[in-house]
């Protein structure tokens, strides 16, 4: 990968090719005054190029003697060698006082089990095998049923014992095995919910059809619904889409979603809704992939307790009703099509089991997609997406417990926030002396609104460069235009100014935006330390923490960190797995364990309701500050802010 | 019961209340000539009351004189008193001699297990159960979901383990507990092929509704579909329909409805006929006993193969062609809904197991439902219907085999036979002088045909009488106008003058109607005799007999051992189970251990192929006489025909 060294700084970063020049300073803790979210409107990110040369980088805001002097916009440019690229600052700061501009990046690495490690290590059993029979054709000393044919063939040439046959395979197996002289492939399925249960001979195709066997993958979130397609023999993804839950008209958020359901046929219109969202995204990756629906057996299914509940049209009334009462937590294996989803008849439905109202399936899916449940280490799980949920535990224990974070991640409950997409601010740094700011858009246009992780990275660094207070209020003394009253009482820092927005007015953090803000990581922190207290362990008992969420890929750790949404510790020690409901749906798939060991797990897995937990509200109002009001739980956070201010006074 | 006594015979018959007089003359075995069948027409039939009076009994063929001197017609009259009687008879005929006039009838006794002594045995188990449940109502220290607790109030409170839960519990169980504060019943189902399975809730219903617990027993035959409603909590029946089979109009006969399913959509309309014969009467039987299909648990099906395959929309095409193999014989439970049924989401549709092609699951739930599956006794059991099948065994081994006897016993394949209904001949004696006949009808009506068990009767009267030779030719040289030549080399027997019928015409019996039926019963006969054979025992060591099949009720048992129906034993040996195969499915119902026993019976019951059976053929040519071309295997018949001879050579 090409490496940039920015100067005077003296740091670097190592970037793919085509990243934004903007992007590269960033990660590399470079700040540079950039406020139009990178398409070259304010022209303000200007850089002269001293070693290698950028792709673009030029627009009509750089004279013809800039661009020859090797001037780019950092905001136009993109990476595509080794580059030494200088940074005009004010001539009075040296280096040491530079680096306190911004902070390296830092994100999670990634950790997902890798097919190659699933499969060395014996994980990889798909619970649908298919089997090449060649039957013995009919004869009057051999003149048993169709299915007693199949079902002794099995029995004595492949060593399958213990066979139930579903009814779709009996419907059909009379014209099916004749079709190719006797010779049939036969799909058995591996018990679901125990070992020692039945294997289903779950469909039957003439010829051999062995080298044709597919799941389907499913994570139905409160957002968006993501859909897999999985071939059994590679373990490989061979399609993939995502796309809104149309049931998104209905309202935002579960609660919106569970008034709707309460009233008339709400509960209907939103169980179709939903399906209407599956059956589409199924039938795009199904034909992206090239697979026929008939050859299709499962389909594992992973949501939120409220997304499952809609979807499998049971009254979600009183999930949002003390005492939080779910309707079911273990589900039986569903034909498909028996719950509106579009396959044959044969295709089961797994549906991922939930722990309670608030912690779902999705996170169950979690806990087993990252075999979290298998191993000896002590995990703190956290998925942060509209709401959070906590787990902490290894293979002998688990407790989890549901924060109310509510939405401030995804944007939500903020004067200018947005979902994650294109014109979003998704990363900030400011200058500390001219209090200017520095936006990274997402899709590199101009900004419209804020996105979760840039409120993260804005409130972090906002307030260790003083501008914040630890109580999230602005430093009403500094002196830059940027923060000012914006009606009584309210303060507000301009991101961007009108005229280098998108939306034609000024792009603003609100202190309400803010307080937004620190419930929200209050109420995973706090969550999480109690879950911590209430089993007797100290942090430093905590081998790890994974991060899960489709938000969780974009946090800059020590931002997140900086401002307690997590407790302290190593960064080296956070690990971040992505959309984990996904993620189990297709594990489960492709590992029969998993789908029998659920069972087991979920009956281990305490859940706390924190509303209910003494100790909560405690800790809940002491982490209502930056980072926390006790510093000394913070002990980086604190020795970086001693650094800074060191640094700073020697100045 | 009235006893009535004739004379000068001095023989007598006790009969139920309202009995025609002239059934029970042929009760009696006293010879009344009277051929209109029982309405009075031809006023043959006079008879002189001794003592005692009877209903009705006069008509204009009697004069006011005869009234007065005690004379009626006994087609008329009904009785309801004890009563002596004198039959006019040639006055030079002793009463030896009147007593060849007719043998006495005797049918089998009616051998159906009692509800009572279901009960004492220990045999009453539905496999249904209600359980009343007062679940506490949910809390912050008790907020499991709904299925949880119910699941769990079972477990604790009701000994209730091994718990599954289907899915259209899990659909309404919210509302359901919560409509009658927390009261609930909740139905269960045992596990229905082995009892180490698990019990699935079914069914959940607010407030107590343990009183109400039914199921439904449904026999599919090929000419008529019976149901029951039963309760579980009495074993009663509440109520029980018969209707023809909607797929009659296909084709009467297993071979025409195959071939018309083989074509275009014929599969599925024959599965839609008799679909709309089955849901009509479960609509007709529910309405009847008061039972809401909520109500409804279960419903067990019995059926022959092809019954059994055209209802589950299985193609029956291999079951008419060598080597006779059916799609499946085992069939998992199945959502009534899902085969078209029209009861309620959970309920289940148990469809019994068949064992081969021609050896059906109707066969199959008269093994279990006699209970000759847990007998000590070697049992023959023969279902007659539009075809026969016969059993062989004990609770220790089964053999089992098809006989293609054809239609003659429902009275097919003959000039004038008809099915047994309104004006069909279905009683029948001869007077061995005179040649005049005697006939019943069904119905009392005029006559109009000849049914399956007149059919048996008329054969061994006169084979008795001598009227007809052990090969079922008409003796050419009797003196009577009722033996005629119809055409050429075709001979037959005059039963009913065109005037006394209700056709208009002859009512005759015809030496291939007799070849017809003597096929029919060399069938059955060699299939007993080949199966002892195979499994290397003699007819002594049979213990008993039990006919099935709706015809069986009205054979007449000496007639049918005459012709050499069944192996030739003591009468008193063999009893009558009726309908089988309603028998089976209502017994099922009753007692879960039938369910569950049942495979383990299937399995071990030998099917064999007849056509494939070196002896079978020589049996069989062996047995196209009357009763065999072996009398000594026959020794009462020969026994009854040499003292016949003895008696009339002495006159």
């Amino acid at each position: 990968m090409p490496r940039v060294k920015f100067y005077p700084h003296g740091r670097e970063a190592e970037v793919p090719e085509g990243t934004l020049l903007l992007r590269a300073a960033l990660d590399a803790g470079v700040h540079i005054n950039a406020s139009c979210g990178g398409n070259g409107v304010c022209g303000k990110c200007r850089v002269l190029l001293q070693e290698g040369e950028v792709e673009n980088g030029v627009s009509e805001k750089l004279s013809q003697q800039d661009r020859e002097a090797g001037y780019r916009l950092a905001c136009l440019s993109r990476v595509t060698q080794d580059l030494s690229v200088q940074v005009p600052v004010e001539s009075e700061l040296d280096p040491s006082v530079l680096n306190l501009q911004a902070t390296p990046r830092k994100t999670a690495a990634i950790r997902q089990v890798s097919l190659e490690d699933f499969k060395v290590h014996g994980f990889f059993l798909p619970p649908i095998e298919k089997k090449n029979l060649q039957l013995p054709p009919p004869s009057s000393q051999d003149n048993c049923s169709d299915v007693t044919r199949v079902v002794d063939n099995l029995k004595f040439h492949h060593e399958e014992h213990n066979l139930e046959v579903d009814f779709s395979v009996i419907r059909k197996i009379t014209d099916v095995i004749r079709e190719q002289d006797f010779q049939t492939t036969a799909t058995l399925g591996r018990p679901v919910h125990e070992e020692s249960g039945k294997n289903t001979i779950l469909n039957v195709q003439p010829g051999d059809t062995t080298d044709r066997n597919f799941a389907l993958a499913l994570d139905v979130g409160t957002t968006t619904v993501f859909g897999q397609v999985l071939d059994l023999n590679s373990g490989e993804v061979l399609a993939e889409y995502g796309d809104f839950n149309q049931q998104m008209t209905y309202g935002e958020d579960i609660i919106n979603r569970i008034v709707y359901a309460e009233k008339g046929d709400g509960l209907q219109e939103l169980c179709q809704a939903v399906l209407e969202t599956i059956n589409r995204i199924l039938a795009k990756i199904l034909n992206e992939a090239g697979v026929d629906k008939d050859e299709v057996s499962t389909i594992t299914i992973a949501g939120n307790t409220t997304m499952t509940q809609l979807l499998l049209k049971l009254n979600p009334r009183y999930i949002r009703r003390s005492p939080y009462v779910p309707t079911c937590t273990l589900f039986p294996p569903i034909k498909a099509r028996n719950i509106g989803i579009d396959l044959e008849e044969h295709a089961l439905a797994l549906v991922f089991p939930s722990i309670s109202s608030y912690v779902g399936g999705d996170i169950v899916a979690g806990i087993m997609g990252s075999l979290m449940y298998q191993s000896e280490e002590v995990t703190l799980y956290v998925d942060i997406g509209t709401n959070a949920e906590v787990v902490i535990g290894n293979k002998d224990w688990m407790v989890c417990a549901a924060c109310s974070a509510g939405p401030a991640f995804e944007g939500g409950g903020m004067k200018l926030g947005m979902r994650a997409k294109k014109g979003a601010i998704e990363d900030f740094s400011i200058d500390p002396f001219t209090f200017e700011p520095m936006v990274l858009t997402i899709g590199e246009a101009k900004p419209v609104g804020i996105c979760g992780s840039g409120l993260i990275t804005m409130v972090a660094s906002l307030f260790e460069t003083g501008v914040l207070d630890n109580q999230g209020k602005f430093n009403r003394e500094l002196d830059t235009p940027r923060i000012r009253e914006a009606e009584e009482g309210i303060w507000e820092y301009v991101l961007v100014w009108a005229e280098e927005s998108g939306v034609d007015r000024d792009i603003v953090l609100q202190e309400p935006d803010i307080d937004n803000l620190i419930r929200a990581k209050g109420a995973i922190y706090s969550g999480c330390m109690t879950l911590l207290d209430e089993i007797g362990l100290t942090l430093s008992e905590l081998d790890r923490v994974l991060l899960a969420g489709g938000f969780g890929s974009y946090i800059d750790l020590e931002k997140a960190l900086t401002i307690g949404l997590l407790p302290e510790m190593d960064p080296e020690r956070i690990s971040f797995v992505g959309n984990g409901s996904l993620m189990g749906a297709k594990m489960s798939s492709l590992n029969n364990h998993i789908r029998q060991n659920v069972v087991e797990v979920t009956k281990k897995m305490t859940n706390f309701e924190l509303s209910e937990t003494t100790s909560y509200m405690d800790k809940y109002m002491a982490s209502l500050f930056l980072p926390h009001t006790d510093l000394d739980k913070f002990p980086r956070v604190q020795s970086r802010l001693n650094e800074r201010k060191k640094i700073l006074s020697g100045t």
